[in-house]
């Protein structure tokens, strides 16, 4: 016999399912809920069931849109001959909220992780050489975006040998020191990349 | 124009509202949602739906409960001479998984706090007194179980006097040192508590 109404622990159980919250937190989060106004759990019941009624993908890059085209991949004022490769939806917010990049995106769901069972095969990789073999787009240069660590650098291995055969320059995102950081910290990893990847003043 | 859809952007503000719920955390909690089972999803929603619909409280303690009278009430074998006096539904929690007590609660909601604008109007403290009035139940003491804070001292100040008067034994739960702890590292307040709360072998 549970003291709390079941409908209560129902919540919780679900909250504790959630990545980083322990039943502890979870707890707390519907307490919270249960003493918000009415309003407010209205409004995150329904946000739920349009998630749940509403994700589809651009066709083209693969994010997540409302319409078969996504708000970049429909804006004539970006650049078509660029495209910057990422592992997933957050890294293109990551990537527009600098305002230093005007080309579109290709988002792969996922990075090559032969320990996760994940290959190319799961990947949005098909979708992207079928995008660059087909006529309308003319992309001169391909960014690959994917993480500075084994899963993303195996992913951008594996993309550079796919692509650079079809005669499109294929670059990779800078490795180096973070802004801010201090020599002293860096670790041996990031310095030697900062060293090789030293550029003339 | 925001990147992502708007039903996710509204499920991320919903999910940053919570409490210790951050911009990032709820990106990565929605994020998390989309890429589980939609039966998860499905589970989530409904769950949230049922809190909306359906929180009552027991007509007797207060707790939250499905019906008029919560479990604990309607419990043939709790000492009914008993009534343990909380702040929140999760103190009840606390104390029944010390498997320790076995008589009646009554959840009070709060506790007196002027500086937040909550007095003893606020609380459930008419519905207390009135229970103890009632002349089926025959209740020969009250424990306070309010937090050993300012804001639950108070409370208990305020109770006691209040009740006393009833002719009814009303204690206080006991202060002292945590179980665990090093008498080292308490504060003077929880050391002088522990040693004016001195007891007998």
């Amino acid at each position: 016999m549970s003291i709390l109404p079941q409908s209560i622990e129902n919540l919780i159980d679900e909250f504790s399912k959630l990545p980083g919250v322990g039943p502890k937190s979870a707890q707390r989060l519907v307490f919270y809920l249960i003493k918000a106004p009415k309003k407010e759990l209205t409004a995150f019941s329904l946000a739920l069931s349009e998630l749940l009624s509403g994700v589809k993908f651009c066709l083209w890059c693969q994010n997540l849109s409302e319409n078969d085209k996504c708000p970049i991949c429909a804006n004539s004022k970006r650049e078509k001959d660029k495209i910057c490769v990422v592992e997933k939806p957050l890294d293109v917010v990551a990537i527009e909220e600098t305002h230093n990049y005007n080309g579109l995106y290709h988002i792969l769901h996922g990075a090559i992780s032969p320990i996760n069972g994940i290959g190319p095969d799961e990947l949005k990789v098909a979708e992207l050489l079928k995008r660059l073999n087909d006529s309308k787009e003319t992309v001169n240069e391909i960014i690959i975006a994917t993480n500075p660590n084994l899963e993303g650098e195996a992913t951008a291995m594996y993309l550079s040998k796919l692509i650079k055969p079809l005669g499109i320059k294929v670059s990779r995102i800078a490795r180096g020191l973070p802004t801010g950081s201090d020599l002293d910290y860096a670790d041996h990893e990031t310095l030697s990349n900062a060293m090789n990847g030293r550029k003339e003043f």
